[in-house]
Order: C-alpha cells, then structure tokens, then sequence
C-alpha cells in the first residue's frame, strides 16, 4: 500500500509553482472544460491544444493547417464567433472530433492547465471520469495537488465536490495523508454522494441552468462514464492511441 | 433587511487588494491568534500591536518603553525567548493585561491581519465573539471578506468551520449574497453545530493535542463567551473604551 499527499488549489488564479513541482496535478473544471477534453479525447480526437486566447486560438489554427482543427471554447459560457463548437462537452461526438485536432478555448479550465506547468503529471480529471483518475493517480504514486479550475478566481462548489469524490476514491484504495482542504472536500463528497443536491448550491450551476443549458450540466455530474484519463504534455493533450487513430 | 456579499479567503497567502478593498474584514484565527486578541482586549488590554517577526516585536517594545508592555506571541505553537506570554488565551487574564498594551507576533494571525490592510474595516474575530461578530458586520453594512489565517499558507478547518458559523448567523438577520466557499463553510457548520466533532480533523488541532494545549483548544472551540468585537486602525487594536482604562 503507497503513501501519498494529497492537497487541492481551489482556483487557478491560487496556483503556485512551489505547491505543485514535483508531483501530479489533476486538473479539474466539472463545468465544464475538462468534461469536454476527456469527452473529445474519448471519442477519438488525436489531439487537444488549450489556449488561453480567441486571437491564439486563430494563429494556432491558422500554423497547423494540415490538420484538421476544431476550434473550441467559451466565453461566459456561450460559443466564441467564428468556432466550430461551444464547450457542451455533448457536441464532441466521434462524427465530429474523431481523428481531428481541437484548439480549445475556455475561461477558467484552460488558465488551470497552463498554471500548472512545472508539475511533474499534469491530467485531466472531472466527474466522468473520476474513478480511472483515481486509479491512474495511484498507478503513478506522486504526491496529488488537485488544481480547481473556480470561475473567475472563484472556488466553485462543482469542482470542489468533484475533487472529494475522487479523494474518497483513492482513500478507498492508498493510505493518503490529507490536507484539511482536501477532507473537507472528501466530506462534502461523502455527505452528498448523489452530487447534484449539493452541486445546486453552486453559482455557475444556476448561471449555466438561465442558459438552458440543463443537459450540459446532467452528463457532466454523472460518474465514471468514461475510462481515459488524457494527460496535458508539452502543450497538448494527446490521444493515449494516436498513432493508431 | 440589508443585503451584503459574503466571500471568504481561506489563507492568509491568497489575500489579494482587490478582493478587501473598500469591505469589512473579519480575520480568523481560531487557534489561537485572534482568540488571544479578543481575550487580552476583553480582559482590559489597552491596545495590542500585532508584528511579523521577533526583532520587530523587541523593536517595538523599545520605543514605547513609557507603556507597560507584555510581549507574546508563539513560533512553532511555543512560547518565544524573552517574550512574557506564549499564544495560550489562558495567560492573558486581568491580572496579566489589564491596562497594558500587548505586542504580538504569531506566524499565521499577524501576517493575516497585515495582510489586509486596504480593507475599509479590519475586525478581529472567532468563535469566541462569532454572534457578536456577525452583529456587528450587519451594522456596519458593508461587503464582509472573512480572511481565515489558515496554517502557514494553508486552509485551517477550525477557522473555516468559524467562519461558517458567523455566516450562519449573518444569514438569519440579512439577505446576504453568498460565494460558493462562504456557502461550503455555512454548510459544514450546519451539519456540525458542536464545532469539536469536525475540527478534530484539523491537522493543526491535532499538532497543539500533541504538545498538550487540549485547555487551550477547549477554550478557543466556546462559542459567544465574548461581546467585544476588536477593531484594527493604524497599525494597532485598541481597546473600545481605552480612554476609560
């Protein structure tokens, strides 16, 4: 049985280089940025590059012509003019994605992922795939700093539960030492292991509901439905079979 | 009924300006900084001047040598050589610092309270004032920022648990706007009204259990034993009454 640590950030704009170096990060953003990249990854996309800009979405898009690119992303909450696919992880079918790369965009998800370079594993994690995050997590054997994406700076309760749920998940299995931030995570979890009771407390949630975006939020909150666990790596995430794709 | 925005910082690293400005601070540290703070004052202290480091602590006692000064404050949980009190609220009765002024440094609480300087009001608080802390939040009227000292940089359940009392409190006088964490931390109060049950998973707790301060931890985890609501201005908190003293 391994020993780890296991902490959270609970917002990209709290991330530090000296509290993740050296260990895995899973990078988690439930609403919905890392819903969409491992929905992508997981219906073939070869490969996900996250961009912090619309402008280096284009100029991304524009250098890599040979393949075939998918812009996408958002900007409070709805599509970006002029891409492809907004972030409903639900619109990244295998018809869509399959074999082609996507440049994403997003507020809150793809800032986590670029913060945590210098971390030794950088994955991506969310509700639908909790359980093989946690899995993959142990495999590895690294201290675990669990970066919230939040929204706007802000710690939100989506991606916090989330984290708990994969906490409770690797307790089950290591002899982890938590930090505090990490077993109240686990506690929120463990008292709202249905998710969606507690989750109706987050602020995003009730924006994205005024949206009319009620199925976005209903496959996002549900768990492990999806085995891959895509791993962020020299500026992209790559399908784990690409060269068989 | 007013209406007022509820945040909360969970460390005393992540306090940023632009999150305290022109709002009502309330600095936690219930084990053991604010507590002691709220202590000295309601035992008669006529001002206390929280410092960082020890040679500013010896510095300061210097200059105002025409004061009676008491200097406390802990390093590691312990007393600090050559200081007159450790970070134990049990040392600071009457008889100790009635009508003296008290300079303090403590690792998380002091740079927590410097740390938000820029706030329009800077209060002191913990459980030990919570009800009468909320009180007088609501009076004030302003957006209220709770700060957490947290545990050298880190989230401190006790604080956090503190926190979600206070909030508790102000949501039964007041329509405030609630973030997702003052959300989490109102939530885990809720499910552990008797604070003991949840913060003996505190790490913190558990160092101070080792070095034998379960008087201080059972003194500090009381609810509403205090009226006074200590208020930081111009680098010192001064006693309400201090001119009476």
């Amino acid at each position: 049985v391994i020993t780890l640590n296991i902490d959270i950030i609970i917002s990209a704009d709290d991330i530090k280089l000296e509290k993740v170096k050296n260990k895995t990060v899973l990078i988690i953003d439930v609403l919905r940025a890392t819903s969409v990249i491992i929905t992508a990854i997981s219906n073939g996309c070869s490969s996900v590059i996250p961009v912090v800009t619309v402008e280096e979405a284009f100029e991304v898009a524009q250098k890599d012509r040979g393949n075939c690119i998918i812009l996408g992303g958002e900007r409070r909450a709805l599509k970006i003019d002029g891409f492809d696919c907004s972030n409903s992880p639900l619109e990244y079918t295998k018809e869509v994605i399959g074999g082609k790369t996507l440049v994403i965009s997003t507020t809150n998800g793809t800032r986590a992922i670029r913060g945590s370079i210098g971390a030794k594993t950088i994955l991506i994690g969310a509700l639908i795939n909790a359980k093989a995050a946690a899995k993959k997590i142990i495999n590895i054997g690294d201290d675990l700093v669990i970066v919230n994406a939040g929204t706007y700076g802000q710690f939100s309760i989506d991606d916090f539960i989330c984290s708990g749920y994969i906490i409770d998940c690797i307790l089950k299995q290591t002899n982890a030492v938590i930090s505090d931030i990490a077993k109240t995570a686990q506690y929120i979890y463990s008292e709202n292991t249905d998710i969606n009771g507690f989750v109706k407390f987050a602020r995003h949630y009730n924006v994205m509901k005024k949206l009319n975006l009620e199925k976005d939020i209903e496959y996002c909150l549900k768990k492990d439905i999806v085995r891959v666990v895509p791993e962020y790596k020299d500026g992209k995430i790559e399908h784990p079979l690409k060269e068989a794709l």
